[in-house]
């Protein structure tokens, strides 16, 4: 029987949980792959449980040094010392897996042309989606498909913050701080509520689905921060659930990718994806609708995707390299479209004065906005709230007439802006 | 560029898919997989779109005797002469590509030793689920999982017709002529209705799963033609919405395996499966829930997942077997369980005369079956429902207590007995 000798780096809360699963799962990974996976070296902080003290490695260079090992886990996280790490390993001609989503989405070019020229294998399942299984499907199990739209709740953070919103009211801060309380959210949350975690996975699954380099830098991002318990309701109202979605769409040449609060229909298969599970919905030219839902953080499903990229990287007879079309001349035209079409939720304070109506509708008709749905609510007090939801329509066009609409001198302001997917 | 040569058997439904789908997607295939597919050989009883007559083979021999094709894709369904075709395939060292879930439950040890014997591949993830990825996921994904659970809507015409039931009203019979009309359900429906096609599926899935021959013959099977409207409102009453489940358990060393109509409660991910959608939810030991939602039938999605395996096959270092540790001594001890416990849903007519309630409850208490729930409605007329919901007992108990409550005289009769999934 072969065997793996598998260097790993980090036992914070994935480390434990990939050495645990490949201890607890060892006999029954012999018996259906034929492969027994060995940690030789684990290179550490601090141990957090008692591992044999032969496991220790003084250094990485202790690690990078053994002939041994063929596999690096890199489960350090952040950019440095994590790039540094897995590029001396690739360069040593050894397999690196990781779930190291920022640093998939900012130097994974580089990465890649190191694995490439060594022949050693570069596997990040883990760094999408937890325990979901996404990457591997859309490389190994959807290569007889275009792909042509993804929807995904990816960011467990924002979507616990939203179903509770949703599910028990509450406004933003203070779902936020009993996140924070219960560990769900971090004490600086910014990475996780402004969308940037999410952008990152995006980056890094719409370049394999599109099979087209989507650059991080190119995603428009925008967090939750501004969703109002008054936006949930007027969406429960409407027939809609708010998510964090990142979306990315394929038209064509053209691709589109955003983060950002969306409402979708609440028998949509996502709108029932509730808590810290996250979701991947899909469209292939073959498949059709496909969902994929589960986990997507914590240690035992992190460490399900990191152990099944370890067994994967030894039974392909090459690795496989994505190779992206808009890295070769064959399309230099794709491009990337951050005018997309969407309808849209706007919401707006006015004073309740006769005509403000007329003036903001008639700003919507200049810019071609063409209305769906108006709820006007509680007339006799001096402000009230105006809904609108659109059909579709650019989205330069909707943050032009937004402009103009604050203009309006009974517009108290546009509390909110919301897209809406109905697709 | 490596080329494979397929032979191509079948131009039904899927068939003519997989050729549409391979000439449309091969060019991009080509440039992500540095695979050139090449249809070679069709055998086909009829050709029922245009084909290169260069294509058509004048029988199996020719596709047999040409050395170059590499893989036979088998779409022909059922077991004659799919069978035999299969065997001489492997015998001839070809690697095979199957959609046939019937032949695969029924005698996958016999085509696995061939296969093995010959070192050809055998691949069948259309199979179960059309275009969902469920078997790749297992062997795949999850190789470093103990899966323990796993509940299923793998038949797309009995999810239609319960969506129906559910959604708009209407008996089984009326929604079955529809369904049947619109081309959903088969003249002789037999195969899907009664749970057959479900029970062949999870002979294919339960068995990779729990890494443990599951035959189709230990699957006990119950179909939905005994499913009423009124079943279908007391389960919207208590929370519940009712789908024909493929369920596998397994604790320690005892497999369950069962296809029947199950009450889940409305906001499991399941729930929200409508129409002829499919999915499949697990519980793994690492990754926790995970669940695969997708088109379980039908042209394109199935060729979706037949093309992958083409790919697949062609990329393996080597073909992978399963092995089953019930094929080994490991594991004598492997048992199956056809006492398993469940909650129950019970609905009762009885006249409606004092004391009756109390004979049944005290039938439910005599066999150790605890009482959840209990719903009375419509007290003065001559014949009354009673709903019981129960605890969780055991299998043989609560057919014991259905048998002797259809003795009390002012019982009218037993009208359903369905399980309900709360786990």
């Amino acid at each position: 029987m072969k065997t793996a000798h598998i260097g790993l780096l980090g036992l914070g809360t994935v480390g434990s949980g990939v050495y645990k699963t490949i201890m607890a799962e060892k006999a029954n990974i012999e018996h259906k792959e034929k492969l027994s996976l060995n940690i030789k070296k684990v290179l550490a902080l601090e141990y957090t449980f008692d591992i044999p003290e032969e496991q220790k490695a003084a250094g990485y260079d202790e690690i990078i040094g053994d002939k041994e090992i063929s596999i690096v886990i890199e489960l350090i996280g952040g950019i440095n010392p994590a790039k540094d790490f897995i590029l001396r390993a690739l360069s040593a001609g050894k397999t690196v897996v990781t779930a190291n989503k920022e640093l998939m989405a900012r130097h994974w070019p580089e990465l890649n042309a190191e694995a490439v020229k060594n022949n050693a294998g570069l596997y990040f399942e883990a760094s999408v989606g937890g325990g979901i299984p996404i990457l591997r499907t859309i490389m190994d199990s959807l290569q007889a498909n275009s792909i042509n739209s993804i929807l995904g709740i990816i960011n467990g953070t924002t979507n616990f913050i939203l179903t509770k919103m949703t599910e028990e009211g509450g406004s933003y801060t203070d779902v936020l701080k009993e996140a924070q309380a219960r560990g769900y959210a971090e004490a600086n949350p910014k990475n996780d509520v402004e969308g940037f975690d999410a952008a990152y996975k995006l980056s890094i699954l719409a370049s394999l689905a599109f099979h087209a380099r989507v650059p991080f830098e190119f995603i428009y991002t925008e967090g939750i921060a501004k969703i109002a318990s008054e936006d949930i309701l007027y969406a429960r109202e409407l027939g809609y659930v708010i998510k964090l979605l990142a979306i990315g769409k394929k038209n064509g040449h053209t691709i589109e990718a955003r983060v950002h609060p969306t409402m979708i229909p609440f028998n949509h298969p996502l709108a029932n994806v509730r808590g810290s599970f996250n979701a991947i919905f899909l469209n292939g030219s073959a498949v059709g609708d496909l969902m994929l839902y589960g986990r997507g953080a914590g240690d035992m499903p992190t460490a399900s995707a990191v152990v099944s990229d370890v067994i994967n990287a030894c039974l392909l007879r090459e690795h496989k390299y994505p190779s992206f079309k808009n890295e070769y001349e064959v399309a230099k035209e794709l491009s990337f479209n951050n005018n997309w079409e969407s309808e849209y939720f706007v919401r707006i304070v006015t004073e309740d004065k006769p005509g403000v109506l007329a003036a903001i509708a008639g700003i919507f008709a200049k810019y071609n906005v063409s209305i769906a749905t108006v709820i006007q609510k509680g007339r006799g007090d001096k402000n009230v709230p105006l809904i609108f939801v659109t059909h579709k329509a650019n989205e330069i066009s909707i943050k032009q007439a937004i402009a103009d609409i604050n203009y309006i001198p009974q517009v108290i302001g546009v509390s909110n802006m919301i897209r809406v997917e109905n697709s």
